[in-house]
């Protein structure tokens, strides 16, 4: 290419660019923490979380990234030799089972082939072996682009194990795709400010029910951060324990009150749309998905690149050539494939412009690709 | 008042107000936090923080609140039934102590009375009792504005057990007085992002010294979001092991940025200015001080209000009536006490016009003060 390009596209699952609206929002002067003013924004974002999440339950706000949200879960509720089952459909399935085993919990880590959700079948199984304290899973698994059917899986928890915790990680499918918190009985969901929300990293959210206020009261794990009883003075006064991430606060107020204006079907049609757009692409170009259609994530498609070409020269010519920044293969599936993040502030004609820069990329290398047609496809779908 | 004053004054002891130019530089597009682009900015970021920390120890960077870098020099280095010294003067002495204990260590709370500094002589005794773990203290006690004599108090546990760990909460303290990592030999030093580097709460950072890495691999905490472990592997490539808050990196960059132009020993002497304008105004209006001149902070001064006026009070008339937040007195000083933050991007004149307002809010209030004295006597010092 001769000319050079001078905008830079990220197209990672999270962070996902930014709205100016809520770069604006975040443009704030500090102000007192403990005070009225900070205490009304933090109470709003609380609630708008709660419409977020489809839930009347508590919902506490921690200066950390998702994964920090993911320990929040399971050090307030688990105890050293409890038994869980981790559905494990990628890299972060097995970051809760590293979490839970971090804290000695007694771990069954079932895992799926890459590219498959859990498998309710297999679930009733598990949970038939025995009482487990809790059964930990991914709304959507962000490095292999699959999405669970959370309604089904936590209704085979209820069916078998009635009291035993259901703690998702929704940090990746939080507004792109549904999750009915109350109505499907979750008993911790977890969510982070980069993804959906389109603000950046730096905070982490947490839903608790009943159920998991109950099992805080006997939770042995060490804690002191992430502990939900230092939490519980703070959060009613719009407080946190320690001292929030002001700026990252005001982003999610921002955040929060565009997906309201956009409408939560809005919004997950919005996304189901950007999967359907990179799918029919790469299905009219000749790649390969490692999903299949049925549990095709609505925030993230992992691909395949033709035939000899390795997954991480695409991520490094994409951003060479292009600009355009797509992330990597993770674990087990590092070089084998490339994602392509469609969450959050990413729309049809940002993933078309993506789009042809891996037909061009794919073309430039000899690959054998149906060039042209991917574009197409993806207009077609416009 | 008749006129309504419509500026907002922060004067508190963290976040601080928060520079143009580090807003500017925060006002920023996401980019792919595992490409070349942002590692080259954390890889500054953790440069420019060794210069800070006067350092050549490892420094990693972590999404939390300061609190959370408490916990992680905690988390790292101790295990369950370690016996270690809290040098406790005050309400974060407290946290230190609630954390270790969390994590199940043997803890010896050495209390010292409020607005006073850590005694190297009590110091001393405890250590003469047996060998510890670690010895944990503040550099600067933000809740009594006390700065402790870091250096004295780490020779003498260099002299009576050279192996301790000295871990240092630096997070209020960094750069508003000196700490020298290396030349005092300190293990971990924890600061935080929103204190005298100017940038918004979300990020802590801590050093570790090569005996913390020893302690490291013995520790038996529970642990995963903490784990330097972990982190080790990330940092060389200017990563972090989870999604780091790039907005708030941004930040940190310029803030560095601003502090290394304007030179280190130009920033500890515009604190310890800060400081002196506040405790001459003081003096001057015949208020009493918690603090000795001899250990008054650079970074916050606790003042007690006149008789009969509540801390709590002088706290809402002082927001209600001039727009100013101050902080509160915290724990056993709550009420007692109110705090004026001046460290971070808080100047000299900033300070007079607060203290202009606290005197006629005295006046108003009918307390004896000698009215027009505070003002003058900090002017005089301009």
């Amino acid at each position: 290419m001769s000319r050079k390009l001078i905008k830079y596209n990220l197209m990672i699952p999270g962070p996902t660019p930014i709205p100016t609206r809520i770069l604006a929002a975040m443009n704030h002067d500090m102000i007192g923490h403990r005070g009225p003013l900070f205490s009304a924004v933090m109470k709003e974002v609380m609630e708008d979380l709660k419409w977020a999440y489809e839930t009347k339950n508590d919902i506490f706000i921690y200066p950390s990234s998702g994964t920090g949200g993911m320990e929040v879960a399971v050090v307030n509720t688990l105890s050293p030799g409890d038994k869980v089952i981790v559905l494990n459909i990628g890299n972060f399935g097995s970051r809760f089972a590293k979490i839970c085993k971090a804290y000695e919990a007694d771990v069954n880590d079932v895992k799926f082939e890459r590219g498959r959700p859990a498998d309710p079948k297999v679930l009733e199984a598990e949970l038939k072996k025995g009482p487990v304290k809790a059964v930990l899973l991914q709304q959507n698994e962000t490095s292999t682009g699959v999405l669970n059917d959370v309604e089904t899986l936590a209704r085979t928890v209820r069916k078998l194990q009635p009291d035993a915790l259901i703690i998702v990680d929704a940090v990746s499918g939080m507004m792109a795709a549904p999750l009915k918190t109350d109505e499907w009985d979750l008993d911790v969901v977890v969510s982070g400010s980069q993804k959906a929300f389109m603000v950046p990293p730096g905070v982490a959210a947490v839903s608790i029910s009943a159920r998991a206020w109950k099992a805080y009261e006997t939770s042995k794990c060490p804690k002191h951060y992430w502990d939900f009883g230092l939490m519980k003075e703070q959060a009613p006064k719009g407080h946190t324990y320690t001292t929030p991430p002001e700026s990252l606060i005001f982003g999610m107020a921002e955040g929060l009150k565009m997906l309201k204006e956009e409408g939560r079907e809005n919004v997950h049609a919005r996304h189901k749309a950007n999967r359907d757009i990179v799918r029919a692409a790469c299905k009219a170009l000749g790649l390969k998905l490692l999903a299949d259609d049925a549990h095709a994530s609505p925030a993230v498609t992992a691909i395949f690149p033709p035939e000899g070409v390795d997954g991480e020269e695409v991520r490094k010519l994409m951003r060479d050539d292009f600009n355009v920044e797509v992330a990597p293969g993770q674990s087990e599936l590092k070089g084998k494939i490339f994602r392509i993040g469609h969450l959050g502030y990413v729309d049809s004609l940002d993933l078309i412009g993506a789009l042809a820069a891996i037909e061009v990329l794919f073309k430039r290398l000899g690959a054998k690709i149906n060039f042209g047609n991917g574009v197409r496809a993806a207009m077609e779908l416009l």
